[in-house]
């Protein structure tokens, strides 16, 4: 077998963990000891046991003398469980391949050198870009404290959110709709516009044949407008904060504090993405499901703050200058500086188009 | 071997003419005696002779017997060429298996009717659907006496033609470009608007690695504001068709026509699709490829005269509410009375998507 072999395994292993481990990355690991799997393992949960420490348990005496694939760098540092690299060398192993360096500053390339010190063979590189592509979300909390931003949208085949009329139920199919439930599971909070709020009373639940869990459910609402009655404010199944600007008074928050719901006024009158975006990353928010109408869509655009765009197209025609759009406001106004994507991924999805792009060169 | 597979080489056959056969359809034809070849034929151009007769021909004495596969069912009227179902019967063929009837009504049925009256064993219905798909053009031009129209634009995710600024060079790849330009030799006419000809002065050639040929270039121009240095007007490549308002004067009209250029006033003072869609039919165009901009594809949409959609889609967003769009004008009003179409398919094209699709149930 080839070190891909093994490697693509814990690459499985890790990404089977995909929506439950945040703030941590996914990682995987495989233990192999004369050409045989002796352990297998995956970090689960933050706070629990990292990926190396479940397959090298799982291996028991038989990790004497094995080679161990790791997805990421193993830590070094004593975190909220000790150093993984230690435990790795004191298991005995004697050679450990690395598909992707770990990009926390606290972490990065010294895990590799506290393995080298204590004598162990360390290759690096295996399946690299699959294992910095499945952690793109870590990789950029990481990098800038801010989380990944995945906006999500339901269009005509000519880009229209609405008929002119203002009508928008339904563009998409049931099969589209359903399939965008799986991002509200895997992603830390999901945020829309207070015109969202208004017109459609959403719950922003993930609503999956088995389940999943909810992320917080954020509302941008400059003047706090939501009604007290909304879904969001009444019905307790996640948590929601409502972001408005400076010029909210604590009268007006109050109602909505009794309620259970965190109102959080920003230092300006208006709402600047990067503000909420910096707010919610000191929330330790990793990721962020964008689902807002024209207004908040335009503006993410405008900020520069979309990574990822998942845009479902229904197969019809609306036309018309005036009826909604994606994306409001202004606009690039130069093609040049138009925002960049690389496709992912186009499926068909029942009658509809499924397309996955994120920024060039990720984060 | 199976009716389907002969049937299969036959489609085969008439599918390698596509873009030589208006006004008539695709037509192949396969003769097979005692399980073996023995002759095969497609419609090459009009005028010339039909599939059946190409594949009699190839099969000289071999025809007597034997079994002839048909994509479309076989003639029974006097036209530029003798009825092939009396050919078929004379060469003592003993059985036809038709794929599709043919909706001409001076036609259909009726050349059925002639083989089985002569004794011949008739079966129809082999792969049909595949038939009616390839000529769809001529089944709708067959029943409308209007051209099959279909439409392409260029646009970037989030449905825009250009920037705010009005920038539209390049949106798409330049794979995205070339392979457009394949429709241009397949189709009998290429439309656009006057706003189309003064901000871009397009040639509207085929330009392809192994050439093809052009297709009749329309403008809609309704008070003739086409500048007669234009590449339309003056490079000779094509012929070039004018269609104006009624209120455009012989003297207006002069210098076009000693440039070689046909200009078509209608009696209406402002140009509908309708009218135009008429008289190009009446002149025998049974395809139209519509490259217009906003206004030009808009009227389209309003009118409800659009088959086919070809759509490119660059991974960019521009965004912004006034950015150009695909289908300007005002498009439609209530969800339910947008244009459902389905789709054929989705490709990824260098680094675009290009999706096609058609108006459910054909013409």
């Amino acid at each position: 077998m080839t070190d891909e072999h093994y490697m693509k395994l814990a690459l499985e292993l890790a990404k089977s963990a995909e929506g439950q481990t945040s703030p941590n990355p996914m990682v995987g690991a495989v233990v192999v000891k004369d050409g045989q799997i002796a352990g297998m393992g995956a970090h689960l949960r933050a706070g629990e046991h990292h990926a190396e420490v479940h397959a090298l348990n799982m291996a028991g005496d038989k990790a004497m003398d094995s080679v161990i694939y790791v997805t990421l760098e193993p830590c070094s540092h004593y975190g909220k469980t000790p150093p993984c690299a230690d435990r790795i060398i004191e298991a005995g192993v004697k050679k450990v391949v690395i598909a992707a360096i770990d990009q926390n500053p606290i972490v990065s390339g010294k895990g590799i050198q506290r393995l080298r010190e204590a004598g162990l063979e360390v290759v690096t590189g295996i399946c690299r870009q699959e294992a910095e592509s499945m952690n793109k979300v870590f990789n950029h909390f990481q990098k800038h404290r801010k989380p990944y931003v995945t906006l999500k949208t339901a269009v005509s085949l000519d880009g229209k959110i609405a008929a002119a009329s203002g009508e928008s139920k339904w563009i998409t199919s049931a099969e589209s709709r359903d399939d965008a439930h799986r991002y509200r599971h895997s992603h830390d909070a999901i945020l829309v516009g207070i015109g969202t709020v208004l017109a459609d009373n959403p719950s922003l639940t993930t609503r999956l044949p088995n389940g999943g869990s909810n992320p917080i459910r954020i509302i941008l609402d400059t003047t706090l407008q939501t009604p007290i009655e909304a879904k969001l404010v009444t019905d307790s199944e996640a948590p929601t904060w409502i972001i408005t600007g400076s010029g909210v008074s604590m009268e007006q928050i109050l109602p909505y504090t009794e309620k259970g719901v965190r109102v959080i006024p920003l230092s300006t009158p208006s709402i600047e993405i990067e503000s909420v975006l910096e707010l919610l990353g000191s929330e330790n928010i990793t990721s962020l499901f964008v689902e807002g109408g024209s207004s908040v869509n335009g503006s993410f655009l405008q900020s520069g703050s979309i990574q990822q765009v998942i845009m479902y197209q229904a197969p019809i025609l609306i036309g018309g200058s005036d009826a909604p759009q994606p994306f409001g406001g202004g606009g690039i106004e130069r093609l040049k500086d138009a925002l960049k994507l690389e496709l992912e991924s186009v499926e068909r999805i029942g009658p509809d188009i499924k397309i996955t792009a994120s920024v060039r060169g990720g984060s």
